[in-house]
């Protein structure tokens, strides 16, 4: 969207997915899986272990979307998540320290951005409210966002709306609490579904590719699968196209 | 609450109120109101108006406290009130043009910190966790933090827990939220009544008394009436106090 065409739609606020969007999970989880596995004799790739744990994100959320369980954080579901990957690979979470599972569940606050995103969201945040919309909860939104800088006006998502993406009311809700239109908000993600989502419900939409989010071998969620009103490679791109 | 004292409390997060103590409600409030009244030959003095306007704030949040109406944002309270102040003053906010009753209405969003606000919390958030914990919406709390530079992690309160202080349940929330014990969040304040709240709710307390909130001549809360943890006269001095 060019400069004429963002100031006909009048966005003013850009939500940001942030597994994937803003931060490099895989590389930051499987950083800190290594030591965890290799001091408890499991064998495992930390890249491979990591990419387990992350797989049983969406079966776990969609119990919660569906209503079969009421809502709990992302932290809790991560902790499940974790003890479920650590007995596939043949672990026994029961006779592992609770404080250093506790520390590995963790990981998930302490992931680093990609390279472009902290500059590319100050320039943004000159111009736009920026915010995450994400399905994290918003201690592990903040303890992610504090060390790395990530220059957030307000944190949104699952734990304000009680909600997880892609529903739409998470997205609905997002833009009633900043007081705007749907219109006026545009979802930033790497990820088409979550974009599908936002559109349905509204929302304005930016893609912006991750293609090593899942590694060398990535296979999904590389090109737009739709015409997406912005898609930019970087968020400092973004800022260009967005005029910040 | 000297250093060691803070270290034993294991205090991690700062929670601040925020109109009286982190800005200047009652100087913004009469700046705007000024040339609003004297456009429409409304005889009142800017600063009389700004003390009306926020009278009405406990009763009409206490309709809400009391079950008697469901949630409602500030903004909503703060636009009936600005109503209701102007039929006071004689004038009919009915014949008035709705775009400067809600511009008049916004007011609130664009309120200036107190000289030490930000520089003290620049200081403390490199220690703590530092969030408002308002009565204020999220929309309001950010509208008001960007133009002003205040560096909140993340934005509690009203609109989150859906209920307003001091009932205990916004403290509880709060603490829940950034999965702290309550003893670990500290309650920052102007207002007494605000900290013996948060301390019936099991918060650590800091009273930091603003004694211009209410004009030159302000009788309530110039003094602290419990042994609140830290006594501090201004932020910067709390961040000496919590070694931050």
């Amino acid at each position: 969207m060019p400069e004429h065409a963002r100031r006909r739609a009048g966005v003013d606020a850009l939500l940001f997915d942030v597994f994937g969007t803003v931060v490099d999970w895989r590389s930051g989880v499987a950083r800190e899986a290594a030591p965890f596995l290799a001091r408890h004799g499991i064998a495992a790739d930390p890249h491979a272990f990591a990419d387990a744990w992350r797989g049983r994100y969406q079966p776990a959320m969609e119990e919660v979307r569906s209503g079969r369980r009421p809502f709990v954080t992302l932290d809790a579901i991560h902790r499940e998540s974790l003890e479920a990957t650590l007995r596939e690979v043949g672990a026994d979470p029961a006779v592992l320290p609770e404080a250093e599972l506790d520390d590995l569940n963790h990981a998930w606050h302490r992931l680093d951005p990609w390279p472009d995103a902290v500059g590319g969201l100050e320039r943004l945040r000159r111009r736009f409210v920026v915010a995450p919309l994400s399905n994290g909860n918003i201690r592990l939104i903040l303890d992610m966002a504090k060390p790395a800088g990530l220059p957030w006006d307000a944190i949104l998502g699952a734990e304000v709306s009680r909600a997880y993406k892609p529903q739409p009311r998470v997205y609905l809700h997002a833009a009633e609490i900043l007081e705007l239109p749907p219109a006026a908000c545009m979802m930033v993600a790497a990820h088409n579904g979550d974009l599908r989502a936002a559109r349905g419900a509204g929302l304005a939409t930016a893609f912006v590719p991750r293609p090593r989010e899942h590694g060398p071998d990535q296979a999904t969620d590389l090109a737009p699968e739709e015409a997406w009103d912005v898609v930019a490679p970087d968020f400092l791109a973004l800022a260009d196209r967005l005029g910040a």
